[in-house]
């Protein structure tokens, strides 16, 4: 019994002032979905310290939900390494990059008012249905600047898109930072998005018959995460991102190698696990497919991430060590070179 | 079209350290449950200012989730003036006045070694059973020292029993910083808890025959309803608290009266509204009965409230204040008899 | 391995006319919710063969919903021994039995209309503001007319509703033919819904005095529970009802017995046990306070009652046989005497 | 006020015997998502009998969950006409073309223990790794049986492996019957599940170096929404089906088209909107976008899909009259030549 009832809940105390990293150090004595939280900033900082290569998987509308900084934030400071993202994401990403804006906006607003004056709503976001359109333009136009005559895999796309916005001196953002910190972007249904929107508009008009490599995508998260020495993962929501990093371990297999599964794993989530569906499932069930390793630390929050987000990664700005060991990739080269 | 857009979403920027209020402040500019979030805090901090009864409701296990020293901030500083909880969480608060400790504990532990070793789990919260049932004792012999020819409404049940706390020099908590306070306390189910479990145990050992006048409370936090100048309300889940509080603005016409709607209200929940329970339902909702106001200003935060409520503590900490409309209650003369 | 691979997912197949139970025995082939569902339906017919008194706790606002026939049948069928129901239910109850609708309403209509039309609403339920306060008004004369030298357990309060409403011939509902079954009814937050506020205007008014004993009530679902040869449950939603016939079991101390926990448990439930509260909890959590039986057979249905209800229901009505082994109460003398 | 008041709920009569249509009919006079669930049937039955093209997006692991047969009676009685869905589902489905099984399974399994056995759980269902890995070796050999000199989308894709099932004589399923049936399936994310592992495996050991035109799945799917007279939706999840489908609405523009949104609209979803994601989005959200007509009819059931789902298709094909409509594709030509 005494190994069971060692470490007391500790009643979380007001304090007059405290900073974000202290609010989570106090938070790891509570319980429920506040412990929780406090894990995960510090399995993530577990990592950070650790030789791991962290990829970062990223689902829900969160750059309309204004989580673009946090993104560039981690990109820049090189807490993550690799992101497979939703085209929404990256694409709204670029929306603002454009110059323009996400406003906030009333969750009960009258919709079909909002479409006669051209506002595309999510949840408390509206956008102008306008700027998206020549967002989409934007993206025709760049597909049509690529080689038509080689398929692209959407890293080299999206890095490519990136360098395009850096050389235009375009506002900070996910694409922009990771182009210059070398960090690879994978997006699994690139189609699936208002990218795809855009390149459909400029294949139709002639400007573009753009293919991507999809299969060569899979091979190289999957190199990515064979040559590294150990592997975490922190998931934003579910969806193909958070699906697309759990099977590069089950996909190693491919390449003669057994992986242990990811050493350490955190996710943020709003889904739960009695549904069945890969978004809301545990770590312990990627346990069975050595998604997960045997001895993973891993935890789950149940959160909207526009809160858990935020607060781990200013944590980590108060509190986190520089990382030593930052991984090498095999595609490193091949993204310099087109540096 | 230019009335709708007109508040760009801010992106969070991420900061060396940064402390709490600033973290609240940073989230209203994005979007989701963080800006309902930094809406609590905000309304909260409106009532604080405005001459208006703060009624709190508290539900769920957030006592053995280390949220009793938020409790008991909220009451020494009156940023709320009337408390109606669970009473599994006033039983929690007990079993640490006592000196007893809730255990951090493993959701996925095996349950059945556990009840062999007796060991009470709540999530990944851990109990003595053992030091449970002399709570339980610990309430038998206090109803048997009250005045068995009487019925106690549970406000005064529970203030007395603050005072026995207070007056043995027992740990700081809910029961006897209200007590000090001049909190009222009501538990509409009193009897579906511990409490009710150690009545019950005295009964049957003849030592006492307690009775609870229950439409007494139902009265009296009308009266406190009717006779404040303006209402506003916090819900930590849902359950009988949020119900009781709720139903105080549709029963004043027993009174006579009209009343307004609550003018402020806040809840955190993990419910949804599509189910249609009274837990989850929206404030919007409540205007239809005229438990809101129809003017009122009101948010629904969709989070943990073990994350988000000792983040809008913390911050109205760093940030309110002083009140200086406190509310007098048409109670405040017995509850000082009784001091 | 072949322990594990024996029983195949079976696909549900879809043939042109199927009855509601074999809906149910398809859905048992399959998997996540439907399995569940399935397994529930199974169980509680497991519960009628056995000789066992079975618990149903009802949370939610299921009347307003359409359950008060299901309810009505299960307690004229005897598929259920003892129901513990919030108020706001009872009342709903009250209200049809009185002749007045609820109505079908539009989850997103304009509350502030609604309210000025006196409409109260309860997601996509309509009811009239007026004919609730006649209901109130009721309950408020009802509630003079009794024994105003005494007090009352919930269980005899509603056991004599249901006859007064018997005696006037109301329309049949859950109140009267629970009087009818001798099936006793307990509201652990009795005060806490317009069966409350009733009485509340009756004591303003100088109508009545009346009192509760609800430590009474607690001792007396425990004695039914002690005096049970097993115990089963089936609870909708979480709230006072499901806590108050899970601690029946751990209550059972007080009486010098040890109770092996309930033998079966059923719980339909849209909430998760993520956040920790009662309401969403396990059955396994169940478990380790000795609520349920270590070898319990129990399964959790997460979904909207008001379609899972319906259908288990159905099933049995279609497929179960009569019970052989009703329960016996201790409380049944007195029933009778008041019949 | 009686505009409001007109239709009461009536509450659910339990029967000797009812069959599933009847059991969606009383639903349909009750409240919450068994309301919503029966206009969900009642909706389907109406685009059933009007000129409109249907589309159903598929997501959530409804194919270890026994939903395969739901499938295919929708494919071969043409209640769908279009089908996008995750490629997990379709790997699953020609798991079980194949001969193999899901298998029930425990959700509280030990799963270290379950890697070790070399079964993967998803849920409460198991699978064998290794039957899963020659599914994958499958993929390998049927991609590389391709011509590699011209990329395909991925309808022409699962179009030729539905085809190649069915001449191998493999078990009836989704790929199978909608080869057959010329019902076009997409697959916005094909590399993102054991269909892209298995082209990942056959790549990397030079079988196939096979390429998608993602690009031209977008336009094709805009396509068939644009030659349509009307369109309805279906969603089962969310994920990439539900969004690639909406988006064909929006996408309309790029052939100089402005559409009017789908005319019928039905989801099943477990998530919900306050999270901000497309996947638990509201259809009224969807209106702001133009992706539901303004006049649409349109609901949302909050269910877990293995319940719902056979409910209403069970209730489809008691009651629905044959479609004298079938809308045809643009694609039709290009399907039938490879039949």
């Amino acid at each position: 019994m005494d190994e069971h009832l060692h470490t007391p809940v500790t009643p979380f105390p007001i304090s007059p002032k405290s900073s974000v990293s202290e609010l989570v150090t106090k938070m790891a004595g509570t319980s429920f979905q506040a412990r929780n939280l406090a894990q995960g900033a510090e399995i993530w900082s577990q990592m950070l310290k650790d030789e791991v290569t962290i990829f970062f998987g990223l689902a829900g509308a969160m750059i309309p939900a204004g989580m673009r900084r946090v993104m560039v934030y981690l990109i820049e400071n090189r807490l993550i390494d690799c992101l497979v993202a939703t085209g929404a994401n990256l694409f709204h990403d670029l929306h603002e990059s454009l110059g323009r804006f996400h406003y906030q906006g009333n969750p009960r607003a009258d919709d079909r008012e909002l479409c006669k004056l051209g506002i595309d709503r999510i949840r408390d976001v509206y956008m102008s249905d306008d700027e998206f359109v020549e967002g989409e333009g934007y993206i025709a136009e760049f597909s049509s600047s690529l080689d038509q005559d080689r398929p692209y895999t959407t890293r080299e796309y999206l890095f490519l898109l990136g360098k395009k916005l850096c050389a235009e001196g375009k506002a900070e953002g996910i694409l922009t930072s990771a182009a210059r910190a070398n960090i690879p972007i994978y997006c699994p249904a690139i189609g699936d998005s208002a990218l795809g929107i855009g390149m459909a508009g400029g294949r139709v008009k002639k400007q573009n018959k753009l293919l991507f490599d999809i299969v060569q995508d899979v091979i190289e998260i999957t190199q990515i995460a064979v040559s590294a020495p150990a592997t975490g993962v922190i998931y934003v929501g579910g969806g193909t991102p958070k699906n697309f990093i759990q099977q590069a371990e089950v996909t190693s297999y491919i390449f003669g190698k057994e992986l242990e599964g990811h050493k350490y794993a955190v996710q943020i989530t709003t889904d739960s696990p009695q549904w069945g569906g890969l978004s809301g499932c545990t770590f312990e069930e990627g346990k069975s497919w050595g998604k997960e390793a045997p001895s993973a630390r891993m935890v789950t929050i149940n959160s909207d991430a526009t809160i858990a987000l935020p607060i781990i990664v200013s944590a980590l700005a108060e509190t986190a060590t520089k990382r030593r060991n930052l991984p090498t990739f095999v595609l490193d080269r091949e993204l310099k070179v087109e540096n």
